[in-house]
């Protein structure tokens, strides 16, 4: 009941031309002990994402929460991993589980 | 770049009412051990899923591979955790690690 309208690319990520073009990487990432967080909260905790993301050319495109096992999942685009790590530790919510996607359907 | 059209509820699931009118709930399921995986196979992989998801009334809406930690995620919506499992279990490529959502941004 939630399609998504996106570009059909498979492949989301490349490596940095020999040029030095920045190509954007895609990221999911994984945190742990969000036991019984909110909605509410979880909208707090992205919207300070969102708030300084920019600094590090990420941007969090979405992120879901299982409030019972505590996981919260975040989608983002960016330069690399280190710099969603950034953002998200300078947020108060660290993650050291960072994947960067190689392709999506 | 891919930004998502969709409803803006942060409640993505909720108990079945009395009644007993099935709503539709979503989840979060993690592989691991897909190592090398390319986009195709990731793309067939998905398709088989989608062949059969009607079958437990499941939907995968999508999925997302780092073939370098051969971890795979995929966002779907059904009536319940056994069912999504079901469904991956009989396409080959089974499951344990299944988050229901309780929001998302």
């Amino acid at each position: 009941m939630s399609d998504c309208t996106r570009p059909g690319s498979l492949f989301l990520s490349a490596p940095l031309p020999p040029g030095g073009i920045a190509i954007m990487a895609k990221f999911m990432d994984v945190h742990s002990g969000f036991v019984g967080v909110t909605p509410e909260q979880l909208v707090d905790a992205h919207e300070a994402d969102l708030k300084i993301e920019g600094e590090e050319g990420v941007h969090f495109e979405r992120a879901w929460l299982d409030a019972e096992s505590g996981k919260v999942f975040c989608l983002s685009t960016g330069p690399s991993k280190e710099a969603v790590m950034r953002i998200h530790e300078r947020t108060g919510h660290p993650t050291t589980e960072v994947y960067e996607l190689t392709a999506e359907v």
